[in-house]
Parts: structure tokens; sequence; C-alpha cells
């Protein structure tokens, strides 16, 4: 039902140049659709085959979530195209061997990207419809809601491949799960099924289809209906506030230190490994 | 049982001859009973028709509450003498177009009191015999344990009428709820059924009636029995020390920022829609 | 299976001398066996009769840790030779009426050692096979897992010998257990029974014996096998450096402000009347 009464938008380019220019280039990476009855916004992530974050839907996620918000829809439901594979995280060719420019572009658009979700002024949900692995499962634990189906795996598991997360990574952890199992979870690098997930309140609800988990997103943004906007936004903006204190009083520290990581042997012997043994699995 | 034993006190009057001075010319809006057998004070809001928190109010609760503490009570128990309403919260006359005079003594009363119980060194519980919204339900979070009646109401609903709350009431509700329940509550102004409250542990039991509320009290209370009672004062301020490090480094700072919020057009809009809509309501 | 595979090991004295000799000294104290197949070092508290702890023990506890880091053990479990006590806490007769020098190195060997465990590179677990009161539960509290044996108690009951702990130890609950349950059972002083301590995840899994709690530890051990161990040492460092941050900023400050406490006239006195009490008890 929400599907049906979906159209793709204009999203409002007269007032917005420079951001539609940058939809038009690379319009595929994401797909935004506005229902026109409810004024929620679907931000549907669009880079085949696994939603991998390059540089380039980076880039374009970023924007898409910034004009949601100038846009005043009245609520943002993160989604994939792609019915197996919500995202599968970041794009680990822009890490392995990296341009050094290139690299930083990546990494200060993927905390500025992280920023804007996480204190988003309108309400956020996220219809995890397939695998929501690493940075993947940081954004959809960036919302304010979880809705997962059924046989998927969602985790941070940065330590399998000698990963060392940033803070504001372990935040979106600390944010929806108590510090015994985040800890845990984080070192053991573990993957939750879908089941085990909502045991730990990781995600909120469980759909059986994509369709039934738009629906129960829209319904938990529905449920903001007799706040103030104003209010409920700044209310958030301030809950949130210490969780981001690091990456807006120091993001060139937290930019640097997470460049410093990357550039490291031990990091990149670890994800060399961790690409070949990927590798010899995709060829069996 | 509890009532049998108590009788009204002359709480100290010679030792606090100022105190004592309050009480009296104020005397209707709080009263205190201390139980001869147990030790344990009883400090009921008594402002009809709903204990809304005006100034008088606040100022009578706060010397209350600093009178149980040196008359060496051994526990503090708060409820309310109206058998459907705890307390309504603020009221909110005093925020309404307020004289900003009156309005600098009300909002630093509400601070010093809310400081005074949260950081009470006589352990305290609230019986919860009806509603208990907005700064109703945040005094009885600050106290170390709640028993509430059913078939009522508890939650900060702010954001209903365009309120941002300050940064003591959010740590009200994070000192007994989880972070993500806590967060969302916020946003959607929230009031919780006492079933609901009791599920997430914002409350920490359900009574029957209101003696069976006041006996559980007290045997939590009672439960401290074979502690020192310094070092477990101590131990309760060092635990809570870092949730009232803002409001005790910088009280005016905290009064500034709430007062200016209070002033702007956004809330005293907010507001006079939601005096408006409840003035329609009690019509019908 | 475990225990017939372990042997003594000769710790590699050869490269730590100055260690081995420490260890030789006091070699009674504590007992580490490691795991020929697993790598995983067994620690075991044996101080008759019940696991106090006295500065030698603290010292030699702490050398043992640390050389288990430098042996490249595959992980760490905490246990007791004591079948019905794992530890009953800090002698204290290290506390009362103490020799001031004896004070500052008894204390200062315990923040050290607390910090050791707390950041250990390695994955420790607690067999807890005996009760574990006081710093006996703090330090199976600084293991990322525990797994308790029925019927002993586990908790901190500083408060009821009048005794205030410090920052470091609250921290120890704050890691495990929510807030509201932290609070309540320090100001109760409260010791949980096997089945309490697993219903409120102070602890992870109860086991029938010793020899199936070590099992379990050695599996949760297991579970970081396919991590990269630098990734998992520094992502456990990063995530438990704020509980850290006051200790390891201003150790001597820590020291200070617990001897002061130690040496007030309100702890002695309440110290004195829990150690007659407890003679009275025994003397029954």
């Amino acid at each position: 039902m929400l599907r049906s009464q979906t159209k793709l938008m204009d999203l409002g380019w007269r007032q917005l140049p420079r951001l539609h220019r940058s939809m038009t280039k690379a319009s595929n990476l994401t797909v935004v659709e506005i229902d026109d009855k409810t004024g929620i916004a679907t931000l549907t992530l669009n880079r085949p085959p696994v939603n991998s974050f390059n540089l380039e839907l980076l880039q374009e996620l970023h924007e898409s979530i910034k004009q949601i918000e100038c846009n005043k829809s009245r609520g943002l439901i993160l989604t994939s195209s792609n019915d197996k594979v919500f995202s599968s995280g970041l794009d680990l060719n822009e890490l392995h061997k990296p341009n050094q420019e290139r690299l930083v572009a990546f990494w200060s658009t993927l905390q500025d990207l992280w920023l804007s979700l996480y204190q988003s002024s309108v309400p956020t949900a996220a219809a995890i419809n397939g695998h929501a692995i690493a940075v993947g499962c940081v954004l959809a634990a960036a919302c304010e809601y979880r809705v997962m189906l059924p046989g998927f795996s969602i985790g941070i598991h940065a330590t399998k491949f000698g990963y060392v997360v940033p803070p504001f990574i372990v935040m979106s952890y600390l944010s929806v799960l108590p510090r015994r199992i985040a800890e845990r979870a984080l070192l053991q690098g573990k993957l939750f099924t879908t089941e085990e997930a909502l045991q730990v309140n990781l995600i909120d609800e469980v759909a059986e289809s994509k369709s039934e988990a738009l629906c129960k997103c829209a319904e938990f943004i529905g449920s903001f209906e007799k706040t103030q906007p104003e209010a409920r936004a700044l209310t958030k903006r301030q809950f949130r506030a210490p969780d981001v204190q690091l990456l807006i009083n120091d993001p060139e520290g937290q930019l640097r230190e997470s460049l410093e990581y990357i550039n490291t042997p031990l990091f990149q012997q670890g994800l060399e490994e961790y690409l070949a043994k990927l590798k010899s699995k995709n060829r069996k």
C-alpha cells in the first residue's frame, strides 16, 4: 500500500540546485520516494550487487538525508533495493592500499553521513530487508527504530579482519545494546541472526516482508503525530549530544586517528588476508 | 497499619525556627508524618485539585525534604493526598506569559528541589497512588524505589506541548530506564500505564491500595537496616555524582538556558495551544 | 579434560627472570597452569583459608596476570583452589589500624591489579567455584565472562561495614549490571545467590562443577578464535577506556582519597564492629 502511494519526487531542485545536480549525477545509487499522504520519505540503498559503501554511495546518501530534512518530510525510512542484502558495509577496496586523497574524502564523508543520520531532526527507521553488516548495521542502529526480515544477519564484525572501530561506531552499538552485550559482540565480531537481534533489542520488530517492514516503520513514525516537531527534534539532539561530542568537537582528530589506523601494516595485512579468504570462498 | 502508627510531628521547630515558620505559613501544601516505630517520614503532596507544582508547593516540598534529612528520619516516602493524581506536573500558569522574577524563583527552586531529593542521604521511595505526569514522574524517578497503583499513567509528555526538557530531567529517566527506551519515551511524550511502567522498570512494584504501597515502600527502606547510614549516604552521593555535575557546577547556566527556552515564542505558542486544548476537553 | 591436559608450566623464567623470582618466592598464593592444546592459562587463587587478599596475594596475582599477557596465552581463567570460597575479599587486617606504609603498597597494588585485569589484552573469564565477596566479586566482574557454581553468594557488601567503595569498584558493577540494579545492590550491600546473579546478568552461566565451569570459560575464550588478537585487544582497551580514565589520569589522587577514607574514625569504627560481629559469629 505504501508502495502504490509513493512516487519518485523531484526533490525541490529549484530551491536546491546544487544538491539536485549531485543527485542527478549519481541518481542510481540511492532512490528517494515520498509518500504524498503520509509525508514519509523512503530512502533506498541501490548499489549492486550488495550495497557496499564506496565514496560515491556515501556522498549520495549524505546528500539524500540532508535533502529529506530540508524538504520537511515527516520521517525517513532507510531500506535496500536488494532483497538479500541491506548493506554489506564499507567497500573494502576503498580501504585496501588506498589513494590517500580519496581516503580522506571517503572517511570524512562517512563521519558526516553518520552524524547527519544520528542527529536527523525527522523520525528515522530502518526497514532491514537483508543482511546488515558492519556500516550497514551502524546506519540501521543510528535510526530510532529497526524492523528486520527473518533469516538475515546483522552486526559489526570488524575484529574478524583486524579492524578497530572508531568511537562513533562503538557509540552506535551502545545507543541500542546493554554495555555487556555491546562489548562482547564487538570483541567477538558477532553477527546476530534476526531472532538473536530481536532478543537483545538490536532490532525492535520482525516483519515477514519488505512491505510489512515499511508499514511498521511508518507506524513508528506515526507515533510522533501528536508531538511538536521542533521540540521533538531539539530533545533528540540534546539526548544524543554526549554521543557525538567527540566527533563534533574534533572531527579532524577523529579522522586522523582512523586514517592512521587504516594505513598501519597490521590493518592492511589483516584486510588482505580477509579479502583473500573471501575470494577463495567465492571461487568454491 | 503504618497509618495508625503515624502522627503529625512538630518537626523540631525549636532547632529550626526559620524552617518551621515557612512550614506553618504554607502547611497545607505538604504534610509530613513520621512513624514513631520505624522512623520513616511520609511526605504527602496536598495541593488540590491535582498537585500541580506552583512556586509555593515547590518551596514547601523542598523545605520538607531538607527537614526530613535534618531530623534523622530513617527514610522518606513521597505520596499524594489525592486518590487519583500523584501529581499532574508543573503548574503551567507559572510558565505561561510568566512574571520573570517569579519565574527565576520557580525554576531555581525546581532545580534545588530535584537535587535535594535525588541526592537525599536517607533512603527514598515513592508510593504513586495516582497519575504521575511530567515533574510528578521526575520526582518519583528521583527516589530509589517506586510502587504504583494500577490503572494510572506515568511519564514525561513534554514534547506534546513543545517543551524541551533540561538535562537533569533527561537524567531522571536515564537513571531508571535503558537508553533506548528512555529516548523513545521522551521523544514520543509517552505516558506509560502502570503495567507498561512495571515492564520497563520505570516502577518497581504494583500495589492494590495506597496502604499496601506505603507498606512496600517501608519494606524497601527496611532493606537498608543492616547498612551503616553514613556509608550508604556517601555511596549514593558518589554513585549519583556524575548525574548532578552539570547542575551543581553551573546552576545559573542551567537556569538561564531553561528560562531562555521558556520565553521563546516556540514554547509559549505550543503551551498556549496545549492549554486551549485542555480547556476545550474539560468543557466537554 | 582440561585438567588432565594441563601442567604446571615454567613460565618462561629465562626471558623474565625478575618476574620468575617473585613467582618462586610466593608461589603458594597463586598457581598458573597453561593448557598445552588450547593455550589457555588457568590462574588459581590459593591463599587458605578463604583467599582473602593481603598485600602478598595482590602482588602475586598482579605479577601472574602480567606474565600471562607476556607469554601470549590465548586466554585467562580466574578460579580458586578452595571449593567453597572463590574469594572472601580484602584481608580486613590490612585495613584495620593499618601500618601506613604497607597500606600505600596494599591499595596501590589493588588499583594496579584491577587495571591490569580489566584491560587485559587476552580474553578473560572467571570460574566462580565458591563465594565471591567484595573484591572477589570485583575481580570476577572485571573479567569478560563469568560462570558460577550453584549455592554460593556474590556481591559487594561494603555498606554493611561502613565502607564507601571507590569509583573503580562502582565501575566494575556498572560494566555488567543495569544502573538501577547496580545502585540498589551497592547501597544495600546485597549478596546475590547464584540464581539471582544469573537473573540480573552479574554472571553469564551456571555450571554444576568446577570442571564444567572451566570448560564453559574455555568455550567462551574459544569464541574469539576467528578474530585478530591485536584488533580484539585494541577494541577492548578502547571500549573500556572511559571506565579507567580516572584511575589512569590520577592514580595518586584516587589512592589518596581511598587512604584518607580508610583512616577515618567512621570507617575504622565500622570495621571494628564488623570484625567483632564476625568473631562472635565464628565463636558460636
